[in-house]
């Protein structure tokens, strides 16, 4: 056992994601202080996985507190919820003012927000970092994205950067911002996560249904295309998905139930998204999508009594339209991370965060599961203008888009003929064809607004000024003021 | 004034809805006490509009109190939010035991839930009123849809009834359920609002962008339309718009700024169906609409940037088009209103409450701003079936979304190509090809989260039993149990 006051840190929690960040840790030089509130779980961590490492054990809160130089850092990797109020309630007797308590769960970052607030009156320091990669991340090298009280940053500092995953040798890791602005990044980078898995599954879709490719020959195109512009964790780990085989030679994937689960930080993107009024929209697909999945007794009902299009058959150049699913892909993953760029924009406005964009690409660069070389064309374009209001006007990024839409287009204008859904595809044409449209038909709905609930509208030549029509010449005069159609 | 104890309801904001709504019931042969925090609105309102009526005023609560029949029944027409609750706190002294309070604002369901379990502990009793149809139809027969305290309803109901509006000789007012039931039936009403508005904007959008067709032209097609299956108040009044002509001869709409303002329903539904994991996706895009016509500023940068397709020219046949448009519009109108109604089921089972979805619909059916003969055929389709589970599942919608959908097809495939946005039109349609699909490719989306995060999956052959595949030979043999990816 180490000596009294001899670890750096503290990690409380030991399922897969916390034993791998503490041997983690350890590799890299650190002492770290195991403990976990089913106790039997640090005694065989201590005698496994641990073993002959600089980790110690902690049968109680006490001891594991007494085992931590100061300030004490103590990271909780447990359930998100009221297991982390729970562990701060006991903590907060056991430590003293400066002290750290570091979240690195998927926790809300409403309540991140809180939990600061909180232990700011008791004079502690806390810190909500998301943490992504999963297990083999957490092992090896993941991303963390810190926030919360900026004093706790030097203490942890060199802790957190020797740990995260490295990408051009910088370490996916940096101070996020105030309060919640790490785990509301972490809640973004999961609904961008959702966003790719989504467009992937569609590319997956239209090259299975509607040119009937074997899953041996997608795996050989995802290979292609992820030494490109797609190259990333995702499309690498797709190509191997499509080659593994279950005992009988058959591919594994096309026996697995296509019921998609999920634990809500999707959802809670595209919530925010809904609350701060940004069109997230290809993340909102693609949380709608798992849901639909989910109904899949309703879809088996379905597809025996609703109909499809007179045609389903794909007559075009096969090889041809496997481009243009790639191309079609990489637009719509363009505007999926620039939706989700708008959405941290807004959030920093409203919390007055000052969020480092490039430095957020470069935290998803490596180690997470949406890292990709295109992460670090993201970093560049914020690097030539910090200011850059969207993604899609970066000039590489414009121009790739511009490449890309005649296929894009071609893709989903077949989808939506041969009767094959592509939800995400579709919103992120949608919304790029919204977004470089100077006249949107939302005049017809101001006015609608104003016919039935005197709403009242602005007119382009004088915006500011609110004016309501009598458009039928029988309603009253009485303006609107408690009546929210 | 009116003697004590003789009036038979109170109304309490006299804003453009709560004067209407008094004048309404007064014009029903009920005596009503109006009353308003600024009392000289009451003055004002007793002096023009409600002279010569059965209205009494009352320049306090306690005066207000009074001057009503027991058991008390005051409807609160204030500003959603603390206004509602701040008025109930300042009645509670001044009522009895079994006395009513009626929110009859647009407060959020669960704000509705919270106030009647507190109510409950008073002994009062408390409605959540869901009212619509704006201004007009509060003066001459609005939508109501009343839940909570089901005890209320036989004091309440003859009122109710009485002035709302009447559909097939019915009332579009029937008691909706516990609680929050009426309040969350009006927001998805709202919701529901929101996407019919967006689909018809994106009609506008075609004939106007596509066709090129004159607002007199469309003002025509609008008024051909409301003569068939799309007959409804918002078609009406679109035809109306479309019509009214600027002092200088000009189409008043063309003038008025596309940047769409929202209050907030839109949005709740939205945020309920993900909430619920319920796919509303017609809404949802709907609402990510007007955020996106809002960003009035980045979308004229946007247009000096960003570019369209290389062609843009519409060759087809412009009559044919304009009957697929309004195919289009049909089909999603039956989407969004299926997926409506899913929500509606979902929150039943989750709240416990007994939905009567035919009785919804006959609600819906007149008063309201999303009053139509649409609505009639979705009564009808409950009546035949109450335990019907999907509106498209319906021999009547699945035979209409049949006839419609190679017009609905080659809309999009045409606003695609030529680079028109139609996000409501193409989230139904990738809904409708999505829930008629007994495969989708989500079995890609659980082997990836099992590749990354061992969040197992289940097979097709063996469902209820979860697996976990070590895809790569590397990860451990942890199971997931904290990581959320």
């Amino acid at each position: 056992m180490a000596c009294e006051g001899t670890a750096d840190i503290a990690l409380i929690g030991l399922a897969v994601m916390g034993q791998n960040l503490i041997l983690n840790m350890a590799d890299h030089g650190f002492t770290v202080c195991a403990f976990n509130r089913t106790t039997s779980k640090v005694d065989d961590f201590l005698a496994n996985e641990a073993k002959g490492k600089s980790i110690v054990g902690a049968h109680s809160l006490e001891e594991m507190v007494l085992k931590l130089q100061k300030p004490r850092k103590i990271i909780l990797l447990v359930k998100a919820g009221s297991a982390v109020d729970s562990f701060i309630e006991q903590l907060i007797p056991l430590l003293e003012p400066g002290d750290i308590i570091i979240d690195g769960g998927n926790s809300e970052y409403t309540d991140t927000q809180r939990r600061c607030e909180y232990l700011r009156s008791k004079d502690l320091l806390f810190v909500g970092s998301g943490v992504s990669g999963g297990e083999e991340g957490a092992r090896y090298g993941p991303s963390l994205m810190p926030g919360g009280h900026v004093e706790a940053w030097p203490h942890i500092k060199t802790i957190f950067q020797s740990i995260s995953a490295k990408a051009d040798d910088e370490p996916c890791c940096d101070w996020v911002g105030d309060n919640g602005a790490g785990h509301f990044v972490k809640m973004v980078h999961n609904g961008i996560e959702y966003g790719d898995m989504q467009i992937i599954c569609e590319a997956y879709h239209l090259m299975k249904n509607v040119l009937g490719l074997s899953h041996d020959e997608m795996g050989d195109i995802f290979d292609e295309w992820n030494k490109g512009e797609l190259n990333s964790f995702l499309i690498e780990i797709t190509r191997d998905i499509m080659r593994y085989k279950d005992t009988d030679g058959q591919p594994l994937v096309e026996k697995i139930l296509d019921s998609a689960g999920q634990k809500g930080t999707g959802k809670w993107t595209a919530i925010s998204a809904l609350d701060f009024g940004v069109p997230v929209t290809l993340i909102g697909e693609s949380v709608f999508a798992r849901c639909l999945s989910s109904l899949k007794d309703e879809r088996m009902a379905a597809s025996q009594q609703l109909s499809g299009p007179s045609t389903t058959e794909f007559n075009g150049d096969k090889t041809a339209f496997i481009e243009d699913i790639r191309k079609a892909l990489y637009a719509s993953k363009i505007v999926s991370y620039a939706q989700g760029f708008m959405l941290l924009r807004e959030a920093a406005v409203k919390f007055n965060w000052n969020l480092n964009y490039g430095g957020i690409a470069l935290m998803w660069r490596g180690g997470c599961i949406i890292r990709s070389v295109f992460l670090g064309n993201i970093k560049k374009a914020f690097d030539n203008n910090a200011e850059l209001q969207n993604l899609m006007m970066d000039d590489f990024f414009r121009e790739e888009i511009g490449k890309c839409q005649d296929s894009w287009r071609n893709v989903i204008a077949t989808a939506v003929k041969i009767g094959i859904p592509t939800p995400a595809f579709s919103t992120a044409l949608a919304f790029y064809d919204g977004y470089r449209s100077s006249q949107l038909p939302a005049n017809l709905i101001q006015a609608q607004r104003d016919y039935f609930g005197a709403h009242t509208y602005q007119l382009i030549d004088n915006p500011g000024t609110f004016i309501h029509t009598n458009w039928t010449g029988k309603g009253g005069n009485v303006s609107s003021s408690t009546y929210n159609a």
